[in-house]
């Protein structure tokens, strides 16, 4: 009962612009809180029109500049923005890199601006369960952007595409990436390809190669062209041009009916992780009753199968 | 109709030592068939007392002639012996080393032995699924010992330990396994050690390494003491002492109620997966029905929430 209204109260706080509230639902949300339900549902109403851009790339590629320097151009179009870092390499999260902590302390008095780092907290597929509600509080809390930066390595960026509408994917000259990308299945997720650090030998290549695959890619009619733009985001320029491309896909996104079928897709699959999860917990739950040691025995002991005895496992749960 | 007659046909032909019957059985198994709940129903009055015994080791350390002598020695106590090689560098899976391939090619004309590698054929889990069925079919054509060979890296031990009655875990000096295995949790699930490769230098050290490792963990008294026995396989030397402490293990087992314990554990976590398994079939299939897209929507416009979706999907599961 308490703690019920500690939900509204905190859902009605981070409404009001109370960073503190902001932070305690996350991170009840982050420790995947017996409240997260109550939180969700509280927040629903509030939710469903901020636009989600996904930020990925190899470390060391100017991820947490990038980001700091996307604050700074969509606060000058007057959006409030949230940053979720996702990336254990991020300045915000830990691993920190003074220059660029420094630069984002500049939005640090901001209140426009909203940036939180996220761990997993040990538990499985706890990120990726959590980030989506993590959104979902800084859209409630007025948020219509929100930054999710991860670092580029295995399943985070696939994850990431599957949150955000518009995936934008860092890459630096001379560090193979481009190549690299084509490796992890990067190609597929990138609706925005930035060629950061453009003042580095070896930027025409990089650029040339990407282009370059995109244009193997098969597309029919209509159909996204992967964007790709030159930055050098340590001096602020072509952070414009970013902003602008990702501009155009969210364009691309709405003209198409693209975005509509891609929010109710992750909602889907969302659903259903939280569905499986359930299913699971009920299975755990059966582990401390009756039911399966005596089921266990008889399979043990070849009185009957383990199929037949995960069907009466499955009618008794009811 | 037809297919139901011919599990039956399958399972008396293998019954009378059809090794033919065996074959498809196992092939069935390892495809995750539809028709294997009917399998593992008619196998299951055959099964539960057939003495399971996992190997596994480093690439090289000489896993398939390991288990190519205990064969040979088992054979001659009047056992009959099933082999399951889930190791894909194992010769009986294809990777041959032709000298053990030539060797183990003795019990291909005996009776008492059936030999057979398994393969995952890409389907999830699927090895970790099929291994326990496959068990039980050897078990149901006669074996009263199945070896199952995996190789030693990562989750395949545990896989192997959550299998097997008793898990040996093969050793060779100068390979720095000790070291490794300590590593890798291999201490943890190992019954019983063998140093192979005896004649080779670093074996004292390796042995002594291994002693000192098992000399630091804790146990209560009564608590099984893993052993380590030193081998030459290539020569047949040190598989007697190998059987002999796999022996004193299934000994230790019996005497403690500890068989019994360990082989209704297993079907339990047996029974668990499969009923898992077919919640989220149930799941999948709620993707081709009309709930989901609708709760999706909803989710995705803000008038409902994930969670409030997934506790609707369930019901309307009934």
């Amino acid at each position: 009962m308490r703690r019920s209204r500690d939900v509204s109260e905190l859902v009605a706080g981070a409404r009001g612009g109370d960073p503190r509230a902001v932070a305690r639902l996350i991170t009840l949300v982050e420790n995947g809180d017996d409240l997260v339900p109550q939180i969700a549902a509280a927040l629903a109403p509030h939710t469903g029109n901020a636009q989600v851009i996904g930020l990925t790339g190899s470390p060391g590629v100017g991820k947490s500049t990038t980001t700091t320097e996307l604050v700074r151009v969509l606060r000058g179009q007057g959006h409030r923005v949230g940053v979720l870092a996702v990336d254990p390499s991020s300045p915000f999260t830990g691993g920190a890199i003074l220059g660029d902590r420094v630069r984002m302390q500049q939005h640090a008095t901001d209140t426009g601006v909203y940036i939180r780092s996220m761990s997993s907290r040990g538990h499985l597929g706890g990120l990726a369960a959590a980030t989506p509600q993590a959104v979902r509080v800084l859209e409630g809390a007025g948020c219509d952007v929100v930054l999710v930066e991860t670092v580029g390595v295995g399943q985070a960026e696939v994850e990431v595409a599957s949150l955000a509408d518009t995936t934008v994917v860092l890459l630096a000259p001379g560090m193979g990436d481009a190549i690299q990308a084509v490796k992890a299945g990067i190609l597929e997720i990138a609706d925005v390809f930035v060629v950061n650090k453009a003042d580095r030998d070896g930027v025409d290549a990089t650029y040339h190669d990407i282009q370059g695959m995109i244009g193997l890619g098969e597309r029919g009619p209509g159909e996204w062209r992967p964007q790709v733009v030159r930055a050098i985001a340590s001096r602020g320029e072509g952070i414009d041009e970013v902003v602008a491309a990702i501009d155009k896909h969210r364009g691309w996104l709405v003209e198409r009916g693209e975005l509509r079928r891609r929010r109710e897709a992750r909602a889907a699959a969302e659903i259903e992780a939280i569905a499986l999860g359930r299913l699971r917990e009920r299975i755990g739950s059966l582990r401390a009753g009756t039911a399966l040691p005596k089921l266990a025995a008889e399979v043990a002991a070849g009185t009957s199968d383990p199929f037949t005895a995960a069907d009466t496992l499955l009618r008794d749960m009811g």
